[in-house]
């Protein structure tokens, strides 16, 4: 089976991505929200990003460095730019809104779950739709910390559900990484995959359930490591981020990621690790470290200035 | 006080590089060995990589991007890389060696200890050594693994004493990450900071000792994230370099890096590690998994298949 009419439920920072790039990958989208206002945050959301798009595509025809991986091959010609971005607004046109489970569920090949990452929210969601999903129908969450097996049995649909995590930009971070949970049947796991694929993502599988999937299961130790450094003043961001970047020839080091991460963000997550309630452990002489520089303004990329100054 | 006269006890691959890229950037270098025989094996190796330097420089010629680092500028002329070429066989023919104890000290500014990787030996050397350090030298051990406050005691010279640590293929990975021990004067700290921007090295600034320096301290929990997640089959070694690889922008993931280090290496220092002898542990099933592949010769890039096949 292909998919070709698309729900995505939650229409916020990823939802309306989601629904963005499975439009102007051709498919039939329908955005499920809560409420009438949450479908009136939505809009806004979906036109922002349908201008960088088109922006994107009319930059890439003279500089093809700016490409985005998910919006046009490389080595696209200006004329075959100009028909992508000729989509663009009947993408966005295309998009339907709904706050009825019914509807969202009626029509839909994929139901793609972008609700807000809390379990009881989730769980919440899927009950409700549960009775309306066709016996046909597949579903995915976007969830980025909680693994399928959680939610699979409020679905109705265990077999035919698993995860789907995208990265932040899609159009742009084009992975999706496809996870199972025990009872998925690898069939539907595959159909999913070639959705990936028609929607211009790199399809990123995993074999079994992995908390973290794969990225985050490298990125997290690999900022941990990063950031006692730091705590424990053997060096400075800097430096740190220098040493990998000479030796591993990536072009950028972990406290450049951070930045983007935001320090709020790191600061958030790290105070619901025991450890840094410990006064003797590195972890509290990390969160010490980042609460100052919050303190002073210095939250990352977006403030101007983080581990780095962004206003130079 | 500029170092002029160097002293490199050891002349293994990394004793050699040292010597040789020390020779290249004007200084005087001796190489301390403990027997003729020592010297006769460090000859060959010496002028293997002499030959690399005036190749690698004469290539830079006519494709900049297969520059090093360590051997010329970004941008250099024809005429300048022909002028670093011929200074190439005079270095090499510059090179002294000793199997003094005192000759090795007498005239040096610094003495690099590149002594085998073992705690034994290294403090065996440092004592012999001891009594003939004149008052003005500096000494700096290349361990990987041992922090310089475990030998400081038997060099004579503890405030005159800490780690650089060169990264392998000095001339190209132009790192040393310079690091004190309590004890260790900061005024010779910087002074051995200069020496290493004096033969092109980038300086890596580390305030404290640290194991594993930076580097190693960033790329082990790397390594061990991506080891236990194909461990645990939980995907692939290409999918997880993959999604490393697409997210950082980096131009390898782990398991190429790790190709490079090789799989008898990394298998190695597993085994050290008790949780590989726990069959219900993770790095037990890696260990099983590594060994399969060792025993079918897919050690890693120098046998031309590891977790890549490179014969293609």
């Amino acid at each position: 089976m292909a998919i070709k009419n698309v729900t995505v439920a939650g229409g916020g920072v990823l939802g309306s991505q989601i629904a963005l790039q499975s439009a102007y990958c051709g498919m039939n989208v329908t955005i499920w929200g809560r409420s009438e206002e949450s479908h009136e945050r939505t809009k806004p959301k979906l036109e922002r990003y349908a201008g960088i798009y088109k922006q994107t595509l009319e930059e890439t025809k003279t500089n093809p460095a700016i490409r985005a991986r998910g919006l046009s091959d490389e080595g696209a010609t200006a004329e075959e730019l100009d028909a992508l971005i000729a989509k663009v607004d009947p993408a966005l046109a295309s998009i339907k809104f709904t706050t009825s489970y019914e509807e969202a569920a009626k029509d839909a090949d994929l139901i793609i779950e972008a609700v807000v990452e809390d379990a009881a929210q989730k769980i919440a969601f899927y009950q409700a739709i549960a009775p309306f999903i066709p016996e046909h129908t597949l579903m995915v969450t976007n969830s980025s910390y909680i693994v399928p097996s959680t939610f699979a049995e409020y679905t109705g649909c265990p077999e035919r559900y698993l995860a789907m995590h995208f990265a932040n930009d899609i159009y742009r971070g084009n992975t999706a990484e496809i996870m199972p949970h025990p009872g998925t049947d690898m069939d539907n796991y595959n159909t999913v995959v070639d959705f990936a694929r028609a929607i211009r993502m790199e399809p990123i599988c995993l074999y079994k359930e992995q908390f973290g999937y794969l990225l985050n299961s490298l990125l997290l130790p690999w900022f941990s490591a990063a950031e006692n450094l730091w705590a424990d003043d053997i060096s400075d961001p800097q430096t740190i981020d220098k040493v990998w970047m000479l030796a591993t020839g990536a072009p950028s080091g972990p406290f450049m990621i951070l930045d983007t991460v935001s320090l709020p963000t790191i600061y958030a997550v790290l105070k619901t690790n025991p450890d840094a309630q410990d006064p003797t452990h590195v972890k509290y002489r990390l969160a010490q470290k980042l609460k100052e520089k919050i303190d002073k303004g210095e939250t990352g990329v977006n403030a101007g200035k983080g581990f780095y100054d962004y206003t130079k």
